[in-house]
């Protein structure tokens, strides 16, 4: 029920899921009357048997606090699909709601993985060469070097399930190379990588390091993860903008421009947000994935497809092995 | 002497600034033998009175640590630049440098102007609507709420002097726009910008608005700026690289891709760091520019364009108003 759009952009990715998938049924959580009306509209008759939903009225709209969230709205929609990952019932949930709410309500609801000290937001973010994955991307401020550890352990174990390679070198982001640059806490997040036998430690990147493929798992703090995927997501809005600003602007190549614009966005959709929607909540007992609040359809639809990964892989089931043998 | 390219970046940039700017004159610090060289290649003796060597033998190198440089790099071809800048034989100075020598070497030769608590590094960056001036980028690591304070005063007087505009809406960079998100000095801050009756407090963005033009200058500290700005960088180059493979790819337009990069080259100047090139370290006495370590011979010209309307506006002097009257 949540993000800008709500169940306008999640019913259509869920129709074009059950058809790419036939293997698959959804539970989709929210008002009755709206969502049915929504996968009326889709005309898909014959996927109805696997497509249930789920009815709740009471729904966690974008400015509610996680405080009041956890006091106040346990037969929300999100806590109720998050009941169902606890309970078993389907194995793993997708939002693009109200992430503070979200993460206070997994934590209360799935509980954490035992041994993990603070669950933690990653992403698989687009690099010259593949992929990598970002975490902690805003649901810890402060963050000590032993928590900045394990989610480098969480890191690894969804990076493996997202790229299939075993083998990850780990990344701490810094504002330089040298040893001497960053934090307290990051200097001796260093010491306790280098030290880990399990982990292939690189050293310190920058934030452009993240898009180049020079690593595959990134850790931060949630304040600098965030920053760095918002920035990155504002500039590449940005040129996008540009280009359509020159593309009005009756430039004598019109016709080329046109043709420009059309692979610009083809390009475009390499990187974009879009394609690679769908962040992790790592260190709860269950697979939950937050899509952008301004996903659309197609985003939505990849969220539920990074779903689907982390699902296949137990990626939590995992995250719990991980963490029992660090 | 600093950066990738070193003074064959430098040199091209300064030929082309006097053509440029007929009342202009440069003095150029570094071992006379090479510049001199440099020069003679570029075949413009009618500029010669106007470009004074400085020589200068011993240079700082990228990996060498602040410390280091303040203890035994007083010799050096930045320390002579920088007290060319102290003693008023130069208005500005630029430098591709190693950033830490820089900050060090500037706080000890020219010395906070009066009332600073900590110099800070900031730059203009491209929005959809103009540009966005981004501080601290990574001079200072722990920051007050005062301390971001003071930094907003001095982001309003370098944006004032890039944009011309006297009416500048402030920000502190954040993950989120509610209240009680962030950091305890993020919070504190926005406490005191708030109450603050000379400035135009805006609230919290998030890294995405750095680049949209709600605002006309983002405070925060070192670690979220750096990070900030060189997620957006690698990002900026992932879309080059992202084109470039495509183009070889082989794809059966070809002809019309060739066109499509032309164009997205020209789309991408306007975004990139050599366009935006030249980041001013505010709160010391004196005009000190940092030009982008990797920085080209039209990027160091840009960085020494904005060099020079720092100059012109005398930057350093409007700092040290703004304080006194703060």
């Amino acid at each position: 029920m949540g993000g800008d759009l709500g169940p306008r952009s999640v019913v259509p990715a869920c129709i074009r899921f059950l058809k790419k998938f036939p293997e698959a049924e959804l539970k989709l959580f929210g008002p009755r009357t709206q969502l049915q009306s929504l996968i009326d509209a889709e005309r898909q008759p014959q996927l109805s048997g696997r497509l249930e939903i789920v009815p709740c009225e009471q729904v966690i709209t974008q400015n509610c606090n996680p405080l009041h969230a956890l006091r106040h709205k346990r037969e929300s929609s999100m806590a109720l699909a998050l009941q169902a990952v606890a309970k078993g019932e389907v194995q793993a949930m997708v939002t693009s709601g109200n992430t503070g709410a979200l993460l206070a309500l997994s934590r209360s609801i799935l509980g954490n993985i035992e041994g993990v000290r603070k669950p933690a937001l990653g992403k698989s973010l687009p690099t010259e060469r593949g992929s990598c994955f970002l975490l902690d991307l805003g649901a810890n401020i402060d963050c000590s070097a032993e928590d900045l550890l394990q989610f480098a352990r969480m890191g690894i174990e969804a990076q493996r399930v997202h790229t299939g390679k075993r083998d990850l070198k780990v990344a701490l982001l810094n504002i330089g190379a040298e040893p001497h640059k960053g934090t307290e806490e990051i200097r001796q997040a260093a010491e306790l990588l280098e030290w880990d036998a399990k982990i292939d430690y690189a050293g310190f990147v920058e934030g452009h390091d993240i898009f180049t493929g020079v690593v595959d798992v990134v850790v931060c703090d949630g304040l600098m993860g965030n920053v760095a995927m918002k920035s990155a997501e504002g500039v590449i809005r940005l040129m996008g903008q540009k280009a359509f600003t020159i593309e009005k602007s009756g430039y004598f190549k019109r016709f080329f421009g046109q043709l420009a614009i059309k692979l610009l966005r083809k390009w475009r959709t390499q990187v974009e947000p879009a394609r690679y929607n769908g962040a992790s909540f790592l260190g709860v007992k269950g697979n939950v994935i937050k899509s952008h609040g301004g996903a659309s359809s197609e985003a939505f639809y990849r969220a539920m497809i990074t779903a689907k990964e982390c699902a296949e892989a137990d990626l939590a089931a995992r995250v719990g092995q991980a963490m029992a043998q660090a």
